[in-house]
């Protein structure tokens, strides 16, 4: 057995309760190494008492690695070790003191140990973000519902964006698409930040209480949680807590009184007097953006600044969470802070990080609830849009994505596919409308919170940014129906399958082009399989006798490219 | 290359930053796997920029794996793969993406990545932990100071202890010791319990506010923090949070009223009314121990009480901190409000907590600052105590160790070779001194604090509790003076060199019985050869050329056994 590759440890994502009784408990080992796992357990103060023996059950196998997993239950607290065998029959005992030929009897503080099952302690998001269906919204370029707020340098809708450009959509405009968006059947929205700011994307907030003019005011943005909340649809905001904008109450302060400003160390100021060019001589974020300054979140005014918004804009227009710019440039410290001060004003407020990263660190339920997922996006992306990698690669990638986190993130993961941050999918799959249905049959059936980038299910394309933000198409003739119709398909279909949303998830095959996999929940099950190539394939897969064609994609068969 | 082997991941301890401008990196291979290994890495804004490239350093080999790391420096932001060139001349590139043959240029969103060096999450336990040598005391068995306060039932000093005996040790027994714990050269006193109690170890707090009064109080308490400070000896008390005592007022608020106590719900009842036998009708600690009921520390309630707890004695009698008892069984997010509480009261205060495996998830930054190491002192008990692990052995348990943890939180481990709840180092021994003197070479030349179980340092013995809690002995004649000597010999050593403190580790040597290494530190290093074993060896060490004997071992030479 290669020792090097078996692998586990008493915490996230290796060992966590998923409830006050039941212990998680997860082993990895080499690919094809091992013949069975079992895991051998007792109470930790049941000092006589025999350990109990159980067998694992492998759940994942890519390139490199097995996976295997079980759940315990016990009186809270746990010890064991592992016993592994190999087909040649070599067997090998696994404790936290390491490996041993012979069952070891009496190392008990060498033994893997879960302390205590701490209530506190377990991770739950909200549970409506298991059933989630999420709409991005952009809202300059969504849709115009009120002309008298357009700024005055309005631009003609559907002319092509640049950077500074204004469209003049807005909140009444969201309102007046809620029946699109039923329609649709999401049943949560996300929008880019709304707060007063002089770009036309807003991440350089002026007032953080305020709601810019062009989009609407306080009154307008309760009119749209209340109407969305009539429809079933969650409204989540953005927190652009890592900087503010130049004209920043605090950080024109700073400007106006330098050093002597009540508010210089909210800021991490290089030289004064304050200067933007040539290189601004404060903290920005990005690459000296001088229109961005840092805030310092470790200053506890600025913790406390921030976290009163947080407060407000639940409070005050009952929203249902927040998404975090740039989450991962600003401390865990703050972070820990924000959960709890978000979920006292809001029980079941949703808490997602934009993180592009292996995002770890924050997901270990003292945190976020989820993040977006661009982990998963990069592997959809090169299987599907690009077909770069091979249905083997794309199994390793997505395997390996879940084994990062607990079951319970990752039944919240808000998977994209796209976003205002990079080229639409359907222009990476240079218009190939089939790639990106057979990516969406991934998204919907994959675990995670299906997330739709506004106007993807009409079939627009856009390149980066600013051509990624184009205006939404709302000429039916401009839209690509079948797309919508199709996005619409899966909405019911994931809604109408528990085994979508809480189903544990089996690779079943992964050869050359063709991907299939199941989903099962409670003794029902889902199988989806997947041809991304351009020829037909003939599988053979026992697993999917007898299922129902829930999906009835006959249509991909004929125009797959 | 085995891939399966090698790993990564952009979190502690494999990433982490040593202050507000470096980042410290671990990458880990399959032993004698991979002949060099580079870094390369950017600024993450630097879209344009080449990557550099660094050689990391091989600074860990054991049975299993090679370690290497780096400290890089940059503007806070990382971006950064791995390249491994085998001795066979096999190439590999290492990204969050997994292994590529050809350098990945474009995978940027693939590399791993560190977004931002966070000030605020940067871990730095106080600065005299680095410094630190810490004496702990079972106050009953200490020393007697004031026989007016004794208990009723108190044994004549040296009676072999039964759970129950009272011996009548005292905080004037600790104050009269004050001048031995500087002779002998300590700087820091961990006393178990002392509050309100009606056993001889405390663990069942009656009232933690009040000192016992077998012990002292609360003036007393302050008499010897100052005294002790007056002499450069830190106090650090024994959080007793997990559970209190049977007849703390609010438990026996709840015996008394059953479920209509304000306090029901500081316990976990599983039936009214409460009962302690045949079994407990509530939550306790350990194996149905009826005298700790366990608290509830998910109840803000109960938070608030021990929280106010905590900060009052800092702030009443300025304790410089704190060790947790049964620290792995109470919440995370408990341990989180505790830091904050804690630091705010006394900024450079201590907290150790006591966790016996792998206490990686409390030692990130926002809990502890230090375990009580179990570990260590069980991979020490096996290798000098016991002989039953090759040196080979010994240096995989302690360099896993060493791997588990940022360097910050090694450099401040509580590296005990026993405890009050341990056989003594000598018992397990069998009486061999020089073992327990080779022990303590390493234990004193080791990254981490050396702590002392009182007596020890005389030549005490003691099987499992409660006899590894016998009384101090004072007569000197009964006393191991070489014993004590040798510890103050090896304290002074320790605190003459700063190597020693916050050195580096780098194992030489490990064949057979006889381990060496160095510690390093600014250019000066010190090297250690343990030759544990009953016999002469002969090895050549080139690093050990040139350097000053300050240990002056030759006696072990001829003792070893
Ligand atoms: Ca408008
Ligand atoms: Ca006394």
């Amino acid at each position: 057995m290669i020792k090097e590759a078996i692998f586990h440890k008493s915490d996230i994502p290796y060992a966590y309760p998923v409830n006050k009784d039941q212990l998680k408990i997860v082993l990895r080992t080499a690919v094809f190494d091992v013949d069975r796992v079992y895991i051998l357990f007792k109470d930790r103060y049941d000092w006589l008492g025999k350990f109990k023996i159980k067998p694992m059950t492998l759940v994942h196998t890519n390139e490199l690695f097995d996976y295997y997993e079980t759940t315990l239950e016990l009186n809270k607290r746990f010890l064991y070790f592992f016993y592994l065998v190999s087909e040649t029959g070599e067997k090998l005992y696994y404790t936290e003191a390491g490996f041993f030929k012979k069952r070891p009897e009496d190392s008990f503080w060498g033994f893997f140990h879960y302390p205590y099952i701490r209530e506190k302690d377990i991770f739950s998001p909200p549970d409506w973000a298991n059933e989630c269906i999420v709409y991005q919204i952009f809202p300059d370029r969504f849709n115009n519902g009120d002309r008298t707020n357009d700024p005055e340098n309005v631009k003609p809708w559907g002319e092509k964006p640049t950077a500074d450009s204004f469209f003049g959509g807005d909140l009444q405009g969201i309102i007046d698409k809620i029946d699109y968006l039923k329609e649709l059947g999401i049943n949560a929205i996300y929008l880019t930040p709304i707060f007063l700011s002089p770009s036309t994307h807003k991440y350089d907030t002026t007032d953080y209480y305020t709601i810019d003019p062009h989009f609407g005011d306080t009154e307008k943005a309760k009119e749209l949680v209340r109407k969305c909340h009539d429809n079933g649809i969650k409204v989540i905001f953005d927190a652009v807590f890592n900087h503010c904008g130049y004209d920043f109450f605090a950080f024109q302060d700073v400007v106006k009184n330098g050093p002597k400003s009540k508010y210089w160390d909210w800021f991490n100021v290089y030289e004064w007097p304050i200067k933007t060019h040539p290189k601004p001589t404060y903290e920005t974020f990005g690459e000296n953006v001088w229109r961005m300054p840092k805030l310092m979140t470790k200053n506890p005014e600025v913790q406390k600044y921030l976290l009163e918004v947080a407060e407000y804009w639940i409070k005050e227009v009952d929203i249902d969470g927040w998404r975090l710019d740039v989450a991962n440039e600003i401390d865990h410290h703050f972070w820990r802070k924000f959960r709890e001060v978000v979920k006292n004003a809001k029980k079941d407020a949703i808490i997602v990080g934009e993180v592009w990263h292996d995002a770890s660190p924050w997901l270990r339920g003292d945190q976020f609830d989820s993040v977006m997922n661009y982990p998963f996006r990069n592997a959809v992306v090169d299987f599907f849009a690009k077909r770069k990698i091979s249905a083997v690669k794309f199994n390793t990638l997505i395997t390996e994505q879940l084994m990062r986190h607990m079951d319970s993130v990752n039944r919240v993961m808000f998977n994209l596919i796209g976003s205002h941050d990079t080229e639409r999918f359907l222009t990476l799959a240079n218009g190939m409308v089939a790639r990106m249905k057979l990516a969406l049959v991934f998204q919907f059936t994959f675990v995670g919170v299906p997330y739709i980038y506004y106007g993807d299910e009409a079939g627009m394309v856009g390149g980066f940014d600013p051509d990624c933000r184009r205006c939404m198409i709302w000429e039916e003739e401009k839209q690509n129906k079948g797309l919508f119709e199709f996005y619409k398909k899966l909405i019911r279909i994931r809604k109408e399958h528990e085994e979508l949303k809480y189903g544990n998830f089996t690779t079943l095959y992964a050869v050359g082009r063709v991907f299939a996999f199941r989903r099962e929940y409670k003794g029902n099950s889902i199988v989806v399989i997947i041809n991304n190539s351009s020829k037909e394939e003939v599988i053979f897969l026992e697993e999917a006798g007898g299922k129902e064609d829930i999906l009835k994609m006959g249509e991909l068969k004929r125009s797959g490219n």
